[in-house]
């Protein structure tokens, strides 16, 4: 990866070096982009070649600062990671392969190029482990919160593809991992009034360019002296994982009749699926998978580990509603797709029930979060 | 176009209907997508239909309050009608033809329902004029600045594409239309502390939906009043006007070799097309084209008129290199196209050269709007 070709005072500011300079940086940082690439950074638009029989899903999702995430709480290379992997997951969950990426950039004038070149570098990275051609965006200036707004390009054959609607009533449905990790971290984070990460943002220039390191040991690195189990779960909170490889594989074999990513929070997914499919949902609590991390948190908090797992969000995990015909298929592909398990939770049923068992006893489903109600932060 | 389905006590903001309604809204009132739309709003991604033999272009640009626009000097409606043009303009600047749009909002929590919707609709105005389809994006609350972040999607066949790349020496320099005009109506705002646009983002719900108008109408109402010729230079910068039609024509004649949209003024876009194609260039100050309500607004503030057109930006016009034996075609196919004319500036020299003629003397051309350098707004 390139050096930034100016000098840099330590501590300097993104102002200091100028948009035309960032935007250089980027297109030299860029990884090589895919062969459809016809285009890149620096014409009026970016151009990408057609994929033959595919059709082009796209999406785009941003994170701003102190409403999906906190200096004190998030690195900048959490921040850049997680702003592309967030629009991997939605293309995940309609079964798409990630072609490309545009990047907008937000950025108040005190933030150091320190800071900016962190986030640009695990952006870049991110896109280089999952294939993503960094084609183009924009850089401005904020007078505000930074903020990171990207869409993200993917494509799919058109019958192959997974859509919230689709569902049919005997359906099972099926999340991915385990969840509420990401929640207990966050819910960590606030209690603690941790700011791990608050140095992360100023260091001096000497650091800009640290030996490589993996993605999750350099993310690891502020939380030493956590227990691992609850440190692992303010990991899930910054860096999210992805079901990009097991939401293609499911859509190519058509082993579902719908998905969601659980961006939102499992009770709101399920909502969205039975809204967009037109069916009710049961759940079982005791078969929800909640994190080992988010009940340890849980714990020592005092919260209800199962709200964690259905109302926290940010698990970024998917939900599938399968046939029964084509379980076995599904749990095959699930196999052969790797290391990421899945867990029954529940069955599609006639509208308009969302319900979930608990204890012998059947209630409403809980809403997931919401812009707006209320003012916490969340990724 | 639908109401909002809640009751809103006037001034009612933006916190108190929250995102889901918001989503819902824009939902309804998009006007219907067009046929290559397979998904529109309201799955995890969208998913476009591919178009036969055609690439896909992309582009993302946005408008940051404080930074791009300012509450007194734009209404709601110019916001949402600018943040599309502008990315209408670098896809006519490739000569792509718009198809859909992605739409991310961060709104404070105390903007009006009234000014959003006032947005929304002058958004969803100009996609139906386009034929864009607006088919996702998402809404989020913002701590400080409104902003509006845009992904515009066009297509084009890979062979008419127009590039800032392909410039030959001996080519002709085009630019459409005329320029400055923006910028003298950013700096007519600037230099009189223009408040006309204040009232509309706080006016009370009553006035939510008034009588279907005619943007161009709408827009001027609050300059009622102001001399016509400098009212023109002010609603230019607040609304500018997109060659879409003409770049895609040219495009399509493969009658350029090159192009580039003025959105950082004709310097810069000189200089862009300059080092993307590897040649200098040679412009002759008395053929620019400058607008007569530039001028104009020039004599009164003392500015050089000159200065506004090569400087100011925002004037999202067209500058095409053609070469000397597809000139005719060139021209006739501007004809064909319409009302908007263009006018030769000078022509594509030797590297480095870039040179300004003016009076006899050559000068090295300016550079465009860089953000970061200094803290005026522009759009």
């Amino acid at each position: 990866m390139p050096t930034l070709e100016w000098d840099l005072p330590p501590g300097a500011t993104v102002a200091e070096v100028g948009e035309q300079a960032i935007i250089d940086w980027v297109r030299r940082a860029a990884p090589p982009p895919p062969p459809e690439v016809i285009t890149g950074i620096g014409d009026d638009a970016a151009v990408l070649d057609r994929v033959r029989n595919h059709v082009t899903a796209m999406t785009a999702d941003g994170l701003i600062e102190d409403v999906h995430f906190r200096r004190a709480w998030s690195t900048p290379s959490d921040v850049g990671a997680k702003a592309l992997l967030v629009n991997l997951s939605d293309l995940a969950a309609m079964g798409a392969t990630p072609r490309a990426a545009l990047l907008s950039l937000g950025l108040p004038s005190t933030l150091t190029v320190h800071a900016l070149v962190a986030l640009l570098r695990a952006f870049i990275d991110v896109a280089r482990v999952h294939r993503v051609g960094l084609v183009g965006g924009n850089v401005s200036r904020s007078p505000g919160p930074l903020f990171v707004d990207v869409t993200a390009i993917g494509a799919a054959k058109r019958r192959k593809l997974l859509h919230r609607h689709g569902a049919q009533v005997g359906d099972a449905l099926y999340v991915t991992a385990s969840l509420g990790a990401a929640a207990a971290g966050l819910a960590w984070l606030e209690r603690t009034e941790s700011t791990t990460s608050m140095d992360s943002w100023s260091a001096g220039v000497e650091s800009v360019f640290p030996p490589p390191a993996r993605l999750a040991a350099e993310a690891a690195q502020p939380l030493s002296g956590l227990d691992p189990v609850v440190a692992a779960a303010v990991l899930r909170y910054r860096r999210p994982d992805v079901r990009n490889r097991l939401g293609q594989a499911v859509g190519r074999a058509r082993a579902a009749s719908a998905c969601v990513d659980l961006s939102d929070g499992l009770g709101d997914a399920l909502r969205q699926l039975a809204a967009a499919s037109d069916v009710g949902v049961h759940v079982e609590a005791a078969g929800i998978p909640i994190d080992a991390g988010a009940r340890a948190v849980a714990q020592r908090l005092a919260l209800d580990p199962l709200k964690l797992a259905l109302s926290g969000g940010e698990d970024y995990e998917l939900l599938f509603a399968v046939p029964q015909r084509s379980i076995r298929r599904f749990l095959a592909t699930v196999a052969r797709a790797g290391r990421v398990p899945v867990t029954c939770i529940g069955r599609v049923v006639s509208p308009p029930a969302l319900d979930l068992e608990r204890d012998g006893q059947t209630e409403r489903l809980p809403n997931g979060f919401r812009h707006f109600k209320g003012s916490e932060i969340r990724g």
